[in-house]
């Protein structure tokens, strides 16, 4: 059986993803401070200038952002930016970029994806290596691109030697290197480290920055790490319908975030209250949890019953079946997940 | 000489544009009282449903309404919605679609624009009569939909009748109608009417309803009013990357703008504003302020060491040059132009 | 290891496609019989009509036929007629429009695929329903057409009934089915049926004919079987850039082979040299072939010297590396492939 | 009134266009001497080689040859490989790329075009330096080409140091060149001169070489002269669905024009006839005829009865309408035009 997706709008929503959370109160703030009467449009204003500042503190001094309102957005103006019309991207099968952006990047960006099957979400060298044998070859679209999610899709990290190993590869055979960080926060926070030391530490080119799910309304970015693999972003972004007139609001959500601890302690909370979840769930019987728990989402393998339990209550995407027949649903926590929440959720699995 | 545009972060921006503006204080109270927790993504969540339940009202039984970030992503993913892979969108030469979206149209949408000069950006039926000599000719773009702006780039109004009639001349000859209204309350708020009675009462199909400009910090919508004439919108919004995962906040900016009368206190006040300025302005020596000001851009004549005063100190675009040789302005006046901002303006361009 | 592609300009070409082959001498006297003076362009000549009747004694009534340049031309223009701006198509993970068509389905047709692995090149009905969980999910591709190649990419054929199964499954659940008909005549020759029974008969909405290979210079057609699953297409094909202005000579090279039993002789003839040359290379000791050769592509696992010896004189794509670590060639016989050539190759590859 | 376009299978094509003709007895034989059995494909053939040496000698040794099937296919493959993903070309408004070619450079290459209005199809100078206001102004495309079609669409010719001074603005504002050649057999016979010196002597970066009116069955080619302005031709012709399996044969087509004097004896005649025709129109009573007639197109005003007259045999599409309210018509000369054939046709039109 493949992939179901749940819907429903009288369920409770509290565990559906981490983008059921609201605004993080430092970003409302942030916006509310920035509410300051007129600013130059489109990024010529002082917060995005802040911003600016605060991209290369964190990702070196050749580094650009381009605030953008959400991560369909960041992957397809990124990808866009990286590739020429015949460029292809590699990915991981499980990728967002490849299941859940609508085709965006095919769409919008006319590039194809060149999707491996991973076990876990993680790419490996031999992904981008086994792709190569159509260099040159006019009638296979290009591998000129890998990207790679971190934390991913899966719920599991990226070390930072196997970025490394990653980008090592990648640029030894002319591909440039894109990180969808959407969790990006989540896995900083969890490996205890930058998001400037893990991603251009690691040799990334470019980085989806990932707000919304850390707490903001609605903002994301691409940063641009390395300039000379990344052509007419500025044009790419407007094109693709990215560029927002009141920039500064972007720049202020994404400011509140990374250029405090907020974006740490938030992502620091969702890990937590994940990993909360995953022991409480598997202690009850029949129930095991798949992998680690690495970041913020739980993959528990439930009975069929205790899984019709919450989906009775809760929207809880199935996101597999296990070899034992029963279902794994994707469990996600957030910034504002709370130990009530997941309490309840427990006692509604456990039937009590 | 062709159109300039001007640039600078050192200059006053107050004038550059009605997207100066900040966030509206009711929009930024509304975003607040959305921020409760968690809540179903995506517009399933009670927010994004009383939208629609405005929607329904303003605009007619069979309404839809699909929030999205900003307007040239309002006005791409409706004509996606309008027209098939082969369609053509009938435009002025002055619309933004045609000069200020970086091509989103022909990039994000594949679709060709048919571009028709105006002498005052208001389109007229033998616009679309004169383009139809191809229909059924496989070697043309096929004109399927006009795209209409209300109230126009160049600051003028389309009166009610003049609607109808492009309506009843492109619903002839199996056309739909678009209305880009990015300044749609401006034109509601001159006209003393409802933007429903504009807009569905003159017989257009699809609006792009404009927030932004109105004080929103980033809103937009695609409003269907002919569900008949559009296919598909909700898998466009999303591919378009207008798709707003904490959709809930982009719903609470548009109830509060346009769920109560503040879009029309604040477009009476951008336009009167503007009326203002161009009084001001014309009272000056060697001034004329093209056309009536009709809604909220002012396009004042003025020698041109006037000009260069004002350009000395304020973003201020030329538009163009008249027949006198002097430079013609573009001003506009927004929700949040104070009359202490008019007379310094005015102050400088008279040398005072 | 992956795909290896083989180039070299100094190769004897023989065994390399089908597509090596010359024009059969028939396709020439027709270009040749269709050469007297004016006619129409695009297809309103007398030659273009009289391949319209053949395609609907062939395929039904409702049938229309539009003539293209190329393969990629048919399969894209035919796609695109199929699918909305939202449709995604089901193919194998080997299907040519997959990986040898530069991406022109996602790039020309901003499309996704959702392609599936398979053993033998043919998709089941499962490869169907399990795509289908994503169904009215906005951000997932919409799978509403599955397209199949007849005779396959790997030189395998599906058997009347389960082109029937597929054709019954896709549409039970709304999606068209195109057949990539690049080999159809091949197919329909080894099946000893016509190729409208093979194609209309089982089901089919559109068909992408295949001229080149089978003899003609450059022409393959678009067909379409049932019109009510298709939009456009005459604009599509136009845009494509698949127009010729001349058709008369595509439609007349499409005659000669289809308008006549010339397909089904060529066809034979591939089919039967292959047959022989599968034969001839698994009596040679350390010689295995896949699977059995249904139609004109063989695959015989050799020695790696053997394999050294072979291309050393022609160019031969390996196509991939067995469990037993020998290489898999793949080698293709044409309506043109001699007797005499093929004891060469056999005699090359064994030290002869 | 708008341009109307004619149909109907059941008259007389002769004039409607020059595409009309045949193949010339030199191509049809040349395609005929290419069928020599296996050849390798794509490209990679001996006749291929030598179209590409008869490349570097006409245009220059850094020159580049890539066949195609038709004139919108070099088109769209040239500028593909001129712009960015944000770039635009200038072209006039009248260009076959704006009007004739179903919108393919929006569709399939993604770009905008930027058409200016002429009197008489030929671009000047300012028209390229006007569109320049926009450059590096992020909200729109960017004009990084011009693309010219010599001879015109209305059959006006550029004199060649038109062409130079046109290149030489261009270049200096970072502008690429492109020629649609579509008719440059024509120009270059009109004009007396050589191909290469036309085309490379006047500056251009890219031809679209245009055989099938000259008397190919389908054959045209992007010809680079400036690599260094161009980029993925190989890959862009591939995924634009422009490159033949078995392109021996389109490049001997080619060759049998442009490797030898048949293009100008072929041209010569074309425009020799049209000439004659413009000749015979204009001593007609009523009849003026438009401009000069520079090459193979003759655009007559008659009187309403003589243009029903001649409309009643002839497939002949109405231009315009003149200022005195007379049609007038665009006939077409080809190389097969005859003199019985201008005779009849003209008789037609005097009602003899």
């Amino acid at each position: 059986m493949g992939k179901q997706r749940a819907t429903g709008a009288h369920l409770d929503p509290s565990f559906a993803s981490d983008n059921v959370s609201g605004i993080s109160p430092e970003v409302l703030e942030a916006i509310s401070a920035a509410n300051t009467g007129a600013a130059l449009p489109y990024g010529a204003d002082p917060v995005s200038a802040e911003l600016t500042d605060w991209a290369k503190a964190e990702f070196g001094p050749a580094a650009e952002i381009y605030p953008v309102f959400n991560g369909t957005g960041a992957n397809v103006v990124a990808l866009q930016g990286l590739l020429p019309r015949w460029g292809a991207a590699i990915c991981s099968a499980q990728a967002h970029i490849n299941n859940d952006e609508g085709a965006a990047p095919e769409r919008v960006g006319a590039m194809k994806l060149l999707p491996r099957p991973t076990s876990d979400g993680r790419l490996r060298p031999e992904d981008i290596t086994e792709e190569l044998g159509v260099q040159g070859f006019v009638h296979a679209a290009q591998p000129l691109a890998v990207s790679l999610t971190q934390s991913t899709e899966l719920g599991t990290l990226y070390a930072p030697e196997q970025l490394s190993a990653l980008a090592k590869t990648a640029h030894a055979h002319g591909l440039a290197v894109h990180i969808d960080g959407s969790r990006i926060a989540n896995a900083a926070a969890a490996l205890n480290t930058s998001i400037g030391d893990l991603v251009a530490g690691t040799g990334a080119d470019v980085l989806s920055l990932g707000g919304t799910k850390n707490g903001a309304l609605a903002a994301e970015a691409v940063v641009v790490i390395n300039p000379e693999r990344v052509s007419g972003l500025g044009y790419i972004r407007k094109f693709s319908m990215q560029l927002a007139s009141k920039q500064r609001f972007v720049a202020a959500q994404l400011l509140a975030l990374f250029g405090t601890e907020t974006w740490r302690r938030n992502a620091e909370c969702a890990n937590a209250q994940a990993q909360k979840l995953g022991e409480q769930l598997a202690a009850l019987e029949g129930v095991s949890v798949s992998g680690q728990t690495q970041v913020n989402a739980v993959f528990p393998e439930l009975p069929v019953q205790m899984a019709q339990r919450i989906q009775a209550r809760y929207l809880a995407h199935i996101w597999n079946t296990a070899s034992s027949g029963n279902p794994v649903l994707r469990l996600m926590c957030s910034w504002q997940t709370t130990d009530e929440q997941i309490q309840q959720l427990v006692n509604t699995a456990a039937g009590a």
